[in-house]
This record gives C-alpha cells, structure tokens and sequence, in this order.
C-alpha cells in the first residue's frame, strides 16, 4: 500500500492535471496513457492538448481530468498536480499553481526562481531516461513518478495503457521508464522537500 | 485548386470537427494528427477527447477546434463537421447537429435511419481502408477525405502530421491510406449526395 498516503491526497474528485514541458516531449501521449489507464479503472476523462504557433517554440501543455462522475466542465481550471519538463513550461505555469498544488519538475531542466517554501518534487527524469534508453521516454519516466507519487490509477492499468499506446519495438523500453519512474519517487514519498 | 469550393464553406473561423467511433478506432490518433497538421499551418487548436465507463462499449469521440484566432472556449458546442465510423456513434451524435452540419459516414458501417433530406457524405472508409492494406488506417483514410471535401488544413501538412504521429514501420501503409481517402473523396466534390 505504499501510495496510500498521496491516494488519500487526491480523494479530491475530479482531480485536475496539468502535463507541460516543450513539444516533442511525449506529452500529448504521457497525457492519452494517464486518460486510457484511468478508463480501465472505471473513472470519466476528459483530456485536452491546446496548441498554437506560439507553442512550437515555448511551453506547450497537456491537460487530464479524472473523476468518477461526469465531468461538467472540460478545463483545468487550477491543477491539483503540475508536471514541468521544460524552464519554459515552469516560468508559463507555475503562476497558475497554488500551494496545494502538487509540483513535479525535471531538475535536469529547470531552475525554479520560486522561493516561496512551497512543496516541490523536483528530480531527474529526463536523465533518468536516458539511462534507461534514450530520452524519448522521459514522458513516461514522468508518468511513472507522478502516479508514484500521487496514486492517480492502478499501477496495473498504467502498465496496461503504455503497453496500448507505444508502437510494439518501443514497448520494453517504456515499461522499464515506467518502472524507474516509479523507482525514482520511491524514497520521495515519506521525505518531502522544498526548493529554497 | 480542388478544394477552393469547400474552402469557402469552411471560411467559418473557429471550425469545430467532431471524430466519432468505437474504441480501437484510432479517432483519438486522427484527432492529434488533424491538430498538428493545423499547428503546422500555423493556426491555433484545441483538441480534446472525453470517455468513460460506458465509451468502452458504445461511441467515443474525438474534437478539434481550428482558429486563426485564440480559442476562448475549448469545447465543441455545435459541429461544423461530424465524421462518424459507427452506428452508435451516428445514433448519439446526429441529433447534436443541424442543416449546417457536414456529415461523412462510414457507409459499409452505418445505415443512417435520418430522412430530412440532409447532405450526408456517405463514403465505403473502412473497406477502403482494408483494401489499402488494413482496417486499421480507416482512422487516415477518413482524415483524407474530410480533408478533401472541406480543406481544413494543406494536404502537405495533413501529410507532415501522419508521418509525424504514426510508427515508422507504417509510414507507407498510412500514407496510401490518406491518398487513398482523398481519391474516394474526389468525385463527391462537385456530386453530393443526401440520404432517402
């Protein structure tokens, strides 16, 4: 039971999800896996990717809301839980948090500025990737500590999902970032730090 | 110039499309795809896909919302366009359109039970799709033929996109897949047609 204490965190009903990073970081996908997975737990979805010409460049998103009622407004509106894998997708999105969010960054590409005390994962998941594999992965690497973290879906229906979504020849690959991702909160979930 | 007549149909800026299907029917990939290929003309997109418990079973869909100008409200309310694969997604869906609506059905799928009079493009995607290689590029074939009949996007960015979001080893597959929903398509351009 060891996401027991981050389940009871999002008993909040729906949960909102912000995924953000630059394009070609997975996230319209990391986003799909986290949406089916929690199909197969019975729960409603909606998930939404907002892009513009502006978002080739910069921070690009990709939003999951999960509850198990139907769900009436289709935007995140304040994410419960934010991923950032770009600085570009922190400075655009972490105004939009407030303490209660659930802040996860890759620390390998982002250098808070924040100083507010505030309750930040912050860890290697694009480097985590790397040595997986390859860097392509880091998105699932995310999911894997974010679900680590906040007990989201059933780490079966994760599992299940990735293996749906991820051409044939990648599929070892991405289960075995999912496992690191997974491995990688492990010792977060009790010691909790603050970015200075 | 093909698709200057429908060009102008679609001068109706946002454009909001609704993919619908069953599950496994790849409407959420034909979702991204229309998206990106939209981003690559340098639009702006909201692309967005709802289920749940009882999507598994019955309809799913997929929306895109295509700008030039930022997009204020990020939900389909009434489709300019309405592909649908399946009949119940036909049978859930239809009712949320109007005269205005350009419908494209699976015709080997769906047997449309409407008698208004409207103008359905009722087109063979699926067996198209089988004949080209495999059912499952009916997804693409159908993005060809929408793209045909009302000129969302360029056809080259629509071809970008493909290549872009599927596996490399069927790249071809779906690229004949798109050419060939484009050709179905060619005929209806000038000869439409309503259901009895």
């Amino acid at each position: 039971m060891n996401t027991q204490i981050s389940r009871s965190r999002f008993s909040k009903d729906p949960v909102q999800i912000r995924l953000s990073g630059a394009g070609g970081q997975g996230l319209i996908t990391a986003g799909v896996i986290l949406a089916e997975a929690a199909v197969v737990d019975g729960k409603n979805v909606v998930q939404t990717q907002s892009y513009g010409p502006e978002a080739r460049l910069g921070a690009s998103k990709s939003e999951v809301i999960i509850s198990t009622k139907k769900i009436a407004y289709p935007q995140v509106t304040k994410p419960d839980i934010l991923l950032c894998l770009s600085q570009d997708a922190f400075e655009k999105y972490f105004p939009q948090t407030n303490s209660d969010t659930l802040l996860i960054l890759d620390s390998g590409q982002i250098e808070p500025q924040a100083s507010d005390g505030r309750l930040i994962y912050a860890l290697p998941i694009t480097e985590t990737a790397a040595a997986t594999g390859s860097k392509v992965v880091a998105n699932v690497v995310a999911l894997g500590v974010m679900n680590a973290l906040a007990g989201l879906v059933m780490p079966s229906s994760l599992r299940e999902a990735v293996a749906k979504r991820v051409p044939e020849r990648f599929r070892a690959l991405n289960e075995h970032a999912l496992e690191a991702g997974e491995k990688l909160a492990e010792p977060l979930k009790n010691r909790k730090e603050t970015v200075a």
